[in-house]
């Protein structure tokens, strides 16, 4: 090695030994005759010092170095007089004898600090000097500890982790492939995996028992703020299991996780059917962290003449603690919430219990005291409270209570991003009615198993089997989601017809599977966890893409390599196929 | 679960023990009244017993079953009178109180058994039956193993796994891309990598000192038997190194591996020129399991009149100890061996140096005795050897008798499974001139350095640059390669242009490279190991199919998915491209 010691290694144990060191120049000091460098790797921050009476040319040099440039430099390790208790070597600095420029550098065109002056769309496209920035440079290593907790967690209950293949084949149910042309069978194409869920299935048929691995995988969606065309997935089947043993063993997993990785011992996961979830939270990932549960009040409040309830569906409101005080101005910024075209509420409702004990609503014309107090008592309300009610469509007002809700744990400081709340959601249902293309689409994915005891509803009334899946729910962030699979021939074919293939349509695209089937399927059942999505929430940050080491931006465009890009006329030609642009 | 223990865990200890198994029907014996099923699972095989005496229906029942059938069996543990010592639970049996078919199976289109008869078309297109066979199983589990033990010691020593992107741009340089069609960007396309060699070089860039990866790479090649268009890759960078430190540090990797997953102490690893290989073994992967080196007899042989010599520009050969007793009928054999056209040699010329003293050669009449003893003295023979001869134009005849050396080895059993020899190539030339197209390639790739002391070659003598590259070679494979990089725009530039790029084409190409490259690049270099082929050298299989759980076959096809496959308008309009079929 070009260094004897690392950046972030030397201590008051070093005193007197003679060390060389190599990293960037983090930054440079001139302070009278002295001239002190900060100078930085991937372990830490070690301070050079230079002396000019002592030796002027090297000093000289060392003025010289700008930000960034790589150095080498030998020295001896001195205590310092002027310690710094916030770095592991603030004890120490070196007292250089020769530096040696491996690479000078041309300065950054952002600042490689903690708070940098870089904008988003810049910080991409010099990704490498982001990279160096502790932040990111720690949400990485954060990324690489939990791969390593998950994979030895996982291979020591007797999971193996198995490739699955990246070039496939196309099946369109789902999101939209990413296609491979194939040169060597001109006019066909490989697709990308969405998930490697057949796979994984074909691997329990083929006796593996529990698999996992932490693979990537590609969906050609138009992007929204913060997903990525290729993701990765902590992807896991087992065989001879019920819903009962997926969610224990990945329950392990997630309390494993938070415990060898942040220290945090995570309680059992409480379990909420999904029509519970959606009753007490419009949501079927609630964050948990916080009650402030629904409460309907549909009938305790219609037929007295306030034609907003009573032309409504639903009537609902949350209770939010202490709020009683809030002023007529940040009423009115959550009126303006709710009624923003994405959230879609026609008002907002409030009531003041206060904490004389009066109630102050926005509907007083409307309600007696008497009634309001009804009202205070279905929301076990407190003096000092405040309410805040919702009436329309059910469906629609229920999404945007959630909403508020959410918006009032993060007013309220109750959304901790140090604070975690894990769950699961059950009872999923199995399919969901497409009103514009008028057929059921699969709420988790075709080979999601009905409840056993719902068969029989297939026929009659499918919108109310319960499927034999699950959600597991952190923060408000669904983490993972999984089933129970069906694993019988003749069930999976009748599901496909429920979503409206032809039974060639279903043999083409998933024939493979179903002849498998015939040839001894275990029951089995398995979850994927969303792994970029995983890391942001260990690592408290909002955002996936700084837990991505080469991200890609809105557009799907990796903006410092300048990729999808053209090819050129040779390639297309030995593929057979013409860009039509 | 629906079982209490695996098929491969009961004993002696649990003897009178209630169990429930769950697993597949191996196969089923009736022996007069009593009837024996082998269930099986990924863990073992367990015997079921069922008397027609105690239990007729439940025995009738049992003899129903099909091989293949999944079922879950409940009963009493019970000590053998005939032990089976051949498996681990042949001590113990299950005396069956109740069983449950939990699927079905049809007849498989070959057996599950460790020697099948089903051939590798109708193997691959049902992989997940091939998957049940214990050879197979064994494969994909050593896989799992030596992908952990990688792992393990790589984070151990520092290494941070990093995740590198899947859709990045296409660079022709090198093999055939695979390309992916932007439907967000048209007329634009992503490539899927050949290695993510320029990820992991902006990697020690953006300061991460120590990265790796077990990742997949792709590579849109003609396949050769055994070559898969989709393969993985151990790769691996560092920063602040020379050469040296390379080579220690992935050497303890390998004797790591081997002491973990197979308990074999590997001594150091000797390290070869490229030179020396060439001229030892013919090969820049040479087999030293065995000795057998090359022997040039150049000078010794000329001007005897005999033209096969004369005429040649080498003459080389190598001895094979013990082996002067071969056959008229084995050397005419070795002869039709060389001759083959992918061999290309014109003849071979043999000495035996019989037990008795004396020699007798295929070219007696051209050499007297004390020229032939002067022969063997070349080669240190000992009476009992055989030599082995070829002549011709050096590089051709060179490839000739490393195969034919090769041959030897097996023929003489010296090439045993079991055995592992390690060693480093070093030295290799930086450039290659290819004839047709007439201009200079990279021998390893376009980012390798040349050796310092060699950089002032690169104008005046280019094919004589010695490339600062190390492969690992073990049992005749190269299951590594890699180099120090270039890590200074100038440097890097001018290579590019000695490959013939136009600055405009290294610009598009690899801009972001040399631009990270004036922001502080460290002296870095790394290591690609390929991972399917080490993991088939540790199980001692010379295919690397088996150990990929989903392989493609030699037309790149998947045959049990039936991918590449064609794709509905919809997708290609979506694309806006068109298939010119």
């Amino acid at each position: 090695m070009l260094r004897t010691h690392t950046c972030g290694e030397l201590s008051i144990k070093h005193i007197n030994t003679t060390v060389t060191l190599c990293g960037w120049v983090q930054k440079s000091r001139d302070l009278g005759g002295m001239t002190f460098i900060d100078l930085r790797d991937r372990y830490g921050i070690t301070q050079l010092v230079f002396n000019i009476e002592t030796n002027k040319t090297l000093c000289e040099q060392a003025r010289q170095l700008g930000r960034e440039f790589v150095i080498k430099a030998t020295g001896k390790v001195t205590e310092r007089s002027n310690k710094n208790t916030k770095i592991p070597t603030g004890e120490i600095e070196i007292i250089v004898d020769s530096i040696d420029i491996l690479t000078p550098a041309s300065n950054p065109p952002f600042t490689i600090e903690d708070n940098t002056d870089g904008g988003d769309e810049l910080r991409m496209k010099y990704r490498y000097l982001d990279l160096r920035r502790s932040p990111v440079r720690e949400a990485l290593e954060l990324r690489h500890k939990l791969a390593m907790a998950t994979r030895n967690y996982l291979a020591g209950i007797g999971f193996l982790e198995v490739e699955t293949p990246v070039l496939i084949k196309s099946t369109p149910e789902g999101a939209r492939d990413f296609v491979v042309p194939s040169r060597m069978n001109l006019g066909t194409f490989y697709a990308l995996p969405q998930s490697p869920q057949t796979f994984k299935q074909l691997l329990m048929v083929g006796g593996f028992d529990k698999y996992f691995q932490i693979v990537k995988c590609f969906r050609d969606e138009d992007l929204r703020a913060d997903r990525q065309p290729e993701f990765t997935q902590i992807d896991c089947e087992m065989s001879f299991v019920e819903r009962e043993d997926i969610l224990r063993t990945f329950e392990g997993m997630i309390r494993n996780l938070f415990k060898t990785v942040k220290g945090i011992d995570i309680p059992e996961l409480p379990r909420i059917t999904y029509a519970d979830a959606i009753k007490y939270y419009g949501s079927d990932k609630p964050d948990t962290r916080f009650e402030m549960k629904f409460v309907e009040l549909t009938n305790l409040v219609k037929g007295k003449n306030f034609k907003v309830f009573d032309s409504a569906e639903l009537i609902v409101g949350i209770c939010a603690k202490g709020c009683a005080e809030y002023t007529r101005k940040q009423l009115d910024e959550l009126t303006e919430f709710v009624k923003r075209p994405q959230i879609g509420a026609s008002g907002l409702i409030y009531a003041r219990y206060q904490n004389d004990g009066t109630i102050k609503s926005s509907v007083d014309k409307f309600f007696s005291t008497d009634e309001l107090k009804k009202w205070t008592e279905a929301f076990a309300a407190q003096p000092g409270d405040l309410l805040l009610i919702l009436a329309g469509e059910q469906n629609k007002i229920r999404k945007a209570l959630n909403e508020l809700r959410l918006e009032m744990g993060e007013r309220m400081g109750l959304r901790d991003k140090n604070k975690f709340s894990c769950l699961w959601i059950v009872d999923f249902p199995l399919l969901e009615w497409n009103e514009e293309q008028q057929r059921w689409f699969a709420m988790h994915h075709p080979f999601t198993s009905p409840n056993p005891n719902d068969i029989s509803l297939l026929d009659t009334n499918p919108g109310k089997v319960c499927a034999n899946a699950y959600d597991m729910v952190i923060n408000g962030v669904e983490v993972g989601g999984g089933s129970i699979r069906i694993h019988n021939k003749e069930l999976q074919k009748k599901i496909f017809s429920k979503l409206g293939f032809t039974d060639e349509e279903a043999h083409e695209q998933f024939g493979f599977l179903m002849t498998a089937f015939e040839y001894g399927a275990p029951p089995h059942g398995g979850i994927a966890f969303g792994f970029d999505r995983l890391c942001s929430l260990f690592g408290g940050v909002e955002s996936i893409r700084d837990f991505i080491a080469f991200p890609k931006n809105n557009s799907g465009r990796d903006v410092m390599i300048d990729a999808p890009s053209k090819i050129n006329e040779v390639q297309l030609k030995e593929l057979n196929i013409k860009s039509l642009l």
